[in-house]
């Protein structure tokens, strides 16, 4: 270390020639506002010289660009991108992402703590910085069957690892306020430290009991009239642009240059298509300046501000003694990346090349048994009942009251009124359970899709129009190890396997991306009008987001936190 | 803690009286900038309602009243206030300053690791929460003769102690240019922790050189154009209003909302003169908006944004889940402070009466002999020499080339030039040093003012327009133990003794304050023209302060970073 800082200091005062020079362009300082002509003197990982000019021993011409700080995604979940750790590096680290904060949340439902244990060992092994924020709430609720348990006493374990920063996204919000002994104990453990929030729709006096638990940080806020009480209480908000939770334009408001010292920006849950599609947070940036943001407010949201409000002192700012992480713009409005540089290393295939690999895990994770047509029959006290409604780019349901109609026990499927089967399958090998409920909002008139990724306890969920495809299509999920299935008329007509703890695949994110073109166009071939139909059939499992939910132990009234009785 | 968990979740949100509620009230919201109607709940030391009406154990009417965070002094040096760290405590908390980061840079000078532990233990028993960032410069330099020697390895093992922020101000900047192996050592045993900078004057790469360590923060800055260099190259600018020092007119440029975020206040050096005339942060808060700045600005500088500076991520904001440390206002815009509250108490006599007595140290610590009018001879080969020129409410001096008397091979007072003498005693023990030199425009023409505390070896220096009142003054600081002490024609008009470690008074802030009056005034009575002319004379040992300085081995050229051969 001695020796790195003597380098440091000699190199920053232009008494030996630096590592790395970028020369010739301009830097955006994200404290004054200020865009300033500025050599770019970096030492190993980290700058030495900025405002001045320097030589080096590999110098790189970046005349007519700007440089700024390498972006942050404040919250997510890697496993919603299907892919790798090593994979969502590749993928995100050449758009400018040189810090992700992670969530394992979802392989820790599945797997417990070897899940996050290996995203402790990828987070060593990836080019960008990956950070990770200890799975608070395994499982979410009591109200499902999941994969592991994690208590208080497992995490605080790990909260001194170099690659941890704290506790994550505290999801149980009935629980800390109904004052859970489990819940009060992690909070407990964490005291002092960060501990990410998650409390949609939470406001007035029980958003003040929530904080006073000492949580900081907020990305479940949906309107802007939300976010504001929620800056004024002391949290960050991070607004979020997943591929189902989309909330920048409704947020795009607080990013201002008096706000964006106290917001940050991320994606939580965000699939291969939109990226390859629009981007992350560089399109978050893009689209901020476009709804009328100033360069200054989006670029500062999108790393120092994230940097400041996670404890991530050593960057977020192009300044001598911050982390060399660089993103080079040809165009600051539009966020066009032309380079980028990650603790001071050229991002390329190169850089990816010199990766430690890390083996997969999870392997055979999918432990249900094969399952009938007449596993999904509906059985019910009449033919009035509780549907979930589903909102399109919202992972917010509807509470609906529906008659359907009702034959020899049970409810039955009503296309014209778009009400079809939904049903969670258990797939943790602890128990048998498949419990079946109705949804309206797909517009399906055939065939089923089906999902291992089925938040947060990643149950197999179905959804179908015939039961027969239903089963059809969770069979076939049972036999790769889990995925996404498109089934239809007694065959799968699509499908993406993703075998490591049924959540991610073994391959690449083109090949990913490439599986999901046809499986898109599957499922819109069965009549079905939504953009994200599978993360939307992913998300109908997730007790703690309102309204009405399903698990394999039945429909949740989250509102009222329980099991529906019918 | 799980039982406060449970308490401050139910209290917030609402479902029992809270311990203690402000009734009526208005909270000024340091991130959006509002002032709104509103309760505040607390429960023990935590805030946990805002924003809403709560009913409580106890409740308060501050009706027509403003509420903010209590205001933080990033960094100062309780002993320049002359009082112990209770004194200090008792006299800034019932101005709002509820929490103090200090540098026991003075106390650990002459005792070294001692003086430290002082100062964490008696910051375990101040109502306000005194934090320690960790003297890094023990002796500043290797120009002068301290009390004590303080290493890395002596640091490091208090790095993690409840009350410890991380290094203190880095004063030896030529040290960690010219990459001192001592230097390098501390910042090396702190790197990832929180280090704080000291760079007056220091631009461009040489600036570059010494933040490339790591170093983040300068309360240096003395113009807005060096303040602003600094902002751009990540450094969190602290404005200082000390009691010499006084950089506020000259920065308050800084104090926008936009630049707020980034930007805290500190006093450094303040005695109790300054704080009972004008005020101490409160003062620098009225200051701020009398010249120009919003209320929004001054008050985030004062709280919130010091916080984030320093880690300290539990308050500056009124918000639930926040450390309940708020000034109550009778008015905004004068800071005219009605009512404090530190850490749920409030603050008054009976919370002070409760504290922890802690027992002085550093008694007998002024070990120098007695000396004679001849041991001021300043010997020299012929008329010219170099004068330190000192600049009034500054601690930066003049190299002023001059041509003195010159009888029987020694330089002689000239007071036509306004040139008296000035002499710096050695006092640890460790030698029996005395340099002298000449010093101008302290307007003195007879008599000697003599000061134990000499920055920042804390030797004894001694400013003279006559050498037999100039050992008058000296002898007269070894009888009481150190302190202040003004002579003239043979006796001494007026005296404060600080006989712990020649530093601090046994007496309460009132009694420092009474004996001040009469020393300012015999000073005066001498023909000195400065404002603070025991400050004057205690920061011209200070070799970490360009230009000209005088240290027990003799003058040092600080721009040269060496002894002056003369």
């Amino acid at each position: 270390m001695m020796d790195r800082l003597a380098a440091r200091i000699e190199q920053g005062r232009g008494a030996a020639p630096a590592d790395l020079v970028l020369k010739g362009g301009q830097v955006f300082d994200l404290v004054t506002g200020r865009i300033s002509r500025s050599d770019v003197a970096i030492c190993g990982d980290t700058i030495v010289g900025t405002l001045d000019t320097y030589s080096g021993v590999k110098e790189i011409d970046v005349t007519g660009k700007v440089i700024v700080p390498g972006f942050i995604d404040t919250h997510c979940h890697v496993e919603s991108s299907l892919i790798s750790p090593a994979e969502f590096d590749r993928c995100l680290l050449p758009r400018g992402i040189t810090t992700a904060i992670c969530d394992p949340h979802e392989i820790a439902n599945v797997l417990g703590l070897a899940g996050i244990a290996y995203f402790l060992d990828a987070a060593g092994a990836t080019a960008m910085d990956l950070r990770v924020n200890l799975s608070s709430c395994v499982p979410a609720t009591d109200l499902e069957t999941s994969g592991a348990r994690i208590a208080a006493e497992d995490l605080i374990g790990l909260a001194d690892h170099p690659k941890v920063i704290g506790l994550a996204e505290f999801m149980n919000f009935p629980g800390v306020l109904g004052r859970d002994p489990g819940c009060l104990a992690k909070l407990a453990a964490f005291a002092g430290r960060h501990i990410d929030g998650h409390a949609p729709l939470l406001r007035g006096r029980a958003l003040n009991g929530y904080l006073a638990a000492g949580i900081r940080t907020d990305h479940e806020a949906t309107t802007a009239e939300e976010a504001m009480e929620k800056l004024a209480k002391g949290m960050t908000v991070l607004i979020r642009e997943g591929s189902v939770s989309k909330d920048l334009h409704a947020l795009h408001s607080l990013v201002t240059e008096a706000l964006s010292p106290y917001i940050a920006f991320c994606t939580d849950d965000r699939n291969p298509l939109d990226i390859a599609e629009e981007g992350h947070i560089d399109h978050m940036i893009r689209e901020s300046i476009r709804l009328g943001a100033t360069p200054l407010a989006a670029y500062r949201t999108a790393s120092h501000s994230g940097a400041r409000a996670f404890g991530l002192r050593d960057r977020g700012l192009v300044a001598p003694g911050y982390r060399a992480d660089l993103v080079v713009l040809d165009d600051l409005n539009t966020c066009a990346v032309s380079r980028v540089i990650s603790a001071g290393r050229l991002v390329g295939d190169d850089l990816f090349a010199t990766r430690r690999m890390v083996q997969p895990i999870g392997r055979h994770s999918v432990k249900a048994q094969r399952v009938e047509e007449r596993d999904f029959a509906a059985r019910g006290a009449g033919p009035s009942t509780r549907v979930i409604g589903v909102v399109p780019g919202k992972i917010i349901t509807l509470d609906l009251p529906m008659t359907l109609p009702y034959r020899d026990g049970e409810r039955r499927i009503d296309l014209d009124q778009d009400a079809v089967k939904v049903a969670v399958v258990a797939r943790h090998g602890h128990n048998r359970n498949i419990s079946v409920a109705f949804v309206h909002g797909f517009g399906m008139t055939r065939g089923a899709i089906a999902s291992s990724v089925g938040h947060d306890s990643h149950n197999i969920c179905v959804v179908g129009a015939r039961e027969a495809d239903m089963a059809v299509a969770v069979n076939r999920l049972i036999e790769i190890e889990g995925g996404f299935a498109v089934a239809c008329d007694g065959e799968v007509r699509a499908e993406l396997a993703l075998p490591m703890a049924g959540l991610m695949s073994l391959g690449t994110f083109e090949d990913v991306h490439a599986d999901l073109l046809p499986l898109r166009a599957a499922a819109k071939a069965l009549g079905v009008a939504l953009d994200e139909p599978f993360l939307q059939v992913a998300f109908l499992p997730l007790p703690v987001i309102p309204h009405l939910k399903i698990t394999d132990r039945g429909l949740v009234d989250v509102d009222r936190f329980e099991l529906v009785r019918d």
